[in-house]
């Protein structure tokens, strides 16, 4: 029998404290129940290759050179994985496939996720034991490399799953339980740039700090209001302040004609609350629903841009031979 | 010859500080180049009449009861040409016309206009010499009687034009010079409602004091740093203050749908700045514009709602039997 590994991790949705925590404010961050999820198997032939049905892509890999030739499609996240074999691989020839089941590039973390699941399977199918702790910084390192600057968080949230809170001193806090409501993730093809936009607000911050100050630090208490709304599962309390939260983004200058439709398309077709997830300026926003208004809110959205219905989930990377969450 | 007086008094727009104001935070607000005029003529019949072109409506008075029948269309803004005759005149038979190149509802205190414009027509009618003052005063009492409850502010700035800076403790300080500079409002046939807005913020307030007084105080911080670069006429620091405000004001719940696209789509299309001005809810939105970009800006916003292009002015009450602004 071939040798086999399976690994799959979570994407991410941050519901308080984008922007903010630039500035050491607290923030929420959660797993979503969309993975990406790679398999490795031993190759029958004398090179390796890399392809995703999800994302239509196949490459040959040069594992030795870290180098690939096209078949077909574009692979887009390949660089991530390119980096993880490079780092953790044996140059022994394999397959691989890649299964993502969230859109790149809207903010849900889809590079964290496919990194910490290509780092999971190479350790597993290599027979290296991992602490998650180890896997999260591995995978950590792998999106500076290939990014230059890159948040710790999205790796840790992806390598452990749940709800976590992170507090001023960058501590992380998991919530007991993720918060059991549906959200909708709705999102164009435009594109946020995190840089341009924490550029963007620094440079607010710098012309008008008696007023830029108190909105961030506004922000930062919002994010501990809803630590607290979280742990009393207070649904009406937390889209009050994810709907404050966005009106506060929204004067940073980090807004946008078609982040601002879909909110309130989303408010208008029964959400309780909507807001931009992510840096903005493109991108993505997170809307809470009910679960009597979710598929009202996403079919509305849908008119005119892309939505995705996730939850937070507890589940962070898996790795398991036999059971791949999907292809 | 028939006697005849005529009058006209500006509209005004919020610049800054809606909702703070009712705080006791300072506001900004400016009396437009768009006017209501009132002329009143001697009567040929043994009735009286009131007739708009631009509103399309036609009616005949009776002074004594306060009541009319209706000829033509909707004469939605009777009730505070009425409240005023019934102070202000004698009884006898007058031929009223009313101008107005402003949107009723619009948040362009089209009903102040109409109040004081009336009120000073009657008052040179009957040969009574009036203070600005005491005109203002008069005209505040005909919008609280109609109204129930009414900002004095809206009569102030009709009476007296100019674009005026309201303190903390509500003295009213008019700029030398109204702002040169575009703007053009946008407005939906959604009305808003001031009353219901006011309480919607309150309620927030209340529930959340701790996140909304810091909001509400950086408000006020807006107005105040408007006030000093309206000063030094630095148009660049307006534009970024009105959006630092918008955000605010989107963080109170108070903008909507439709707001939200015309902010937008002024923004997207070569505004410098746009905002809601006045209670939100429905209503109008302000946007600070180029002279090379307010015909964009109007454009694009009169693809799905309205416009009309505006200019701070330091025109008040005007009262003249010879030449009034228009009809």
């Amino acid at each position: 029998m071939r040798k086999m590994s399976v690994a799959s991790a979570p994407g991410k949705t941050i519901l308080f404290g984008e922007h903010s925590v630039v500035y050491d404010e607290p923030a929420i961050a959660g797993a979503v129940n969309k993975r990406a999820s790679v398999k490795i198997q031993e190759s029958l032939n004398n090179y390796s290759t890399l392809k995703s049905y999800d994302l239509g892509f196949e490459v040959i890999l040069n594992t030795r050179r870290g180098t690939y030739k096209l078949v077909k499609g574009k692979p887009g996240i390949i660089r991530y994985i390119l980096n993880a074999m490079g780092k953790f691989h044996d140059h022994s020839n394999i397959d691989m496939t890649l299964g993502l089941n969230l859109p790149i590039g809207s903010g849900l973390g889809s590079s964290a996720a496919v990194t910490v699941a290509t780092i999971a399977a190479l350790h597993d199918y290599h027979g290296v034991p991992i602490t998650k702790e180890k896997l999260a910084e591995e995978a950590h390192g792998v999106e500076q490399d290939v990014q230059g600057i890159a948040s710790p968080l999205d790796t840790l949230v992806s390598t452990n799953g749940g709800l976590v809170y992170l507090s001023r001193e960058k501590r992380i806090v998991r919530f007991d339980k993720p918060l059991d409501a549906p959200f909708v993730i709705g999102f164009t093809n435009k594109y946020g740039n995190t840089g341009k936009m924490v550029k963007h607000v620094r440079h607010l911050k710098d012309n008008y700090p008696e007023l830029i100050n108190p909105v961030i630090s506004t922000m930062g208490k919002i994010a501990n209001e809803a630590r607290i709304a979280i742990l009393k599962n207070d649904i009406d309390r937390i889209a009050d302040l994810m709907n404050l939260n966005q009106g506060l983004l929204d004067g940073l200058g980090v807004n946008t004609y078609e982040l601002s439709r879909m909110i309130y398309t989303a408010r208008e077709n029964g959400a309780l609350a909507s807001k931009i997830t992510g840096s903005g300026g493109g991108g993505s926003i997170i809307s809470l629903c009910k679960n009597s208004t979710v598929d009202n809110v996403a079919n509305a959205i849908n008119k005119e841009d892309s939505t995705i219905k996730v939850k937070f989930s507890g589940e962070g990377v898996l790795v398991n031979r036999r059971s791949p969450p999907f292809n």
